[in-house]
């Protein structure tokens, strides 16, 4: 199986609702590196997995939605803890999307996984990953 | 899947025993950087796969038995040689332990896997993983 | 000349007024990885710079002023645009202040320069250092 | 399952065929940092999984055979895009040979999956993995 | 003293002359990852030592110059070894310019120092630094 | 100003005297992760401040002397606590020997300027710097 990991970052405020989170029920923020890993079983006849310009631009634009916002305040996210690992199935939804669209080409059609982690600190992270059907 | 993954870190002294060791099998010692990942299939109604303070104090509780310490003369490590790997799989099954007993809350009980990550130098890491009964 | 650099983070909301901030002038959050160095010409009788644990606990005493916070809210910071060098030099003056007031021991007296560093990224991070009177 | 990685480098020039390839199809070249996971559901009896040295010193023969040149002179890649996911599945390939061969003791013939990581830059990286039969 | 730092990175081709470089004579590569420190003893009014979108931009459009190259045969290299050292004092010199010429605003013109650093690989990088009139 | 850094790791264990140090006291240890910085106001006509692979080698015989053994044992190093700070200096003194002898060749007789820097954790570092006579 090869893998091929792209990464970029967004900086977004955000609070919680419930008393497990203590203190991080205030409005506070984090840094989000976001790796985002795309899976297939083999390479397309120029030995690429997916056109590695095409992933890093889809990836932005969806995190375009996300950067520089408060996530309280998005529609897309009303309702939801933005915890750090709704977070990850959030992006890899819409990658997921992205993917069986054909906005990464016919390397994004065959990518037959994908996995997207979010770093929030230099000690915690939180990941999702999934088959594409 | 989800995972969450938090980090501490220890610093001991060990020896091991066994030619194939060659300097090693001096009295030496190291900092292990360590990762525990937490997986589960689905979130809490908070949005959390596990109670991420919960995790982070366990794992501290954990690593005090080892911390400081010269492991050769820990009981519960007698007659191990207690390489990156055997350590990873000690931790692990602590790790394990305290996820079925309760010590991590609704959450600890609902995790389905586990992974231990031992960094000892930036260049060498080893891991043990395995899925919860 | 010696150094000793401890390490720690928060994460922060806030929200930037100037045209020149773009899509920052939105309340978004950072977390700031944040490492202070400590320096001095000479070590103690028990060869130490600085009591590392006193460094750990005041660092984190003044972070806690910030952690989970609205920069924007507090009164501290108010009428401020809440960069990362700006809030390098905050942290830089508070920890100044604590190693004059003797929080920091005999060793922390004994500082004659200081460097805080404030990493908002993977890609960018900001310091303020100067020395001690 | 156990995880024991080691790491290394390699600097080299190559360049791609392919329009898809924009100015990477100009020679350029790349630092790759590699990781190689070893894997086996148990340890020997000294409790390593494989002799550290030895995987250490045939991961840099394979290595050997890549750095310091230009991919694109060398017969062992003739008529391929040497990318960065061809590259992870080349030396997957020549390092689960060395596994088989022996080379890496018995420690090597127990190994039961192999990954092999390339780190391109910071933001960018690849990798192939499989079970040895 | 305030410092701000910006990252990026380039995959460059070269080789060197001279018996000392061993292997290295080859025609081989690097992936350079470039961080461009830029420092002032005071901020603006909006509390920034220098527009990071501007700094950005200007380091990218001179690291276009180099990018995705040989550098043994880019004109303004010509007759250099283009050694970590050497390139990272390259680099320097073009960004000092771009700060004196107002490329980077009001704030670049303030810059009072610049340090290039440039990471080879994981264990080696190189670096120039200087004053600017 | 140029400078080159260099790194490697050492595995020690050791022990502290002193109330201050808490369960350090304890015999323990470290994985020192060691970078060494050279400093040159020019370049040799080659383009290099030193000979890398000298520079390396250098540093691995120096560190030979420690790596793999327990501190706590070493003639050099009697009645010293070998704190991170106290062994940038030891390294730092040692290195710079090397540099006045010759060892590093006609770039280490070139050398201004040294800085040792150990990283002991994630979290914590120290270093020691200084001019060459």
């Amino acid at each position: 199986m090869y893998s091929l990991t792209v990464c970029d970052h967004i900086m977004v405020a955000h609070s919680f609702r419930g008393a497990a989170f203590g203190p991080a029920q205030r409005l506070h923020g984090a840094t989000f590196a976001v790796e985002a890993e795309f899976r297939a079983p083999r390479l397309d006849p120029l030995n690429l997995l997916i056109d590695i310009g095409l992933a890093k631009a889809e990836l932005r634009r969806i995190l375009d939605t996300l950067d520089y916002n408060n996530l309280d305040e998005l529609p897309a996210l009303a309702g939801q803890n933005t915890t750090t690992e709704f977070m990850a199935q959030h992006i890899f939804t819409l990658l997921a999307q992205a993917c069986r669209s054909g906005a990464l080409g016919d390397g994004g059609r065959a990518v037959s996984g994908l996995k997207v982690l979010l770093r929030e600190s230099p000690l915690a992270w939180a990941a999702y990953e999934g088959n594409l059907a």
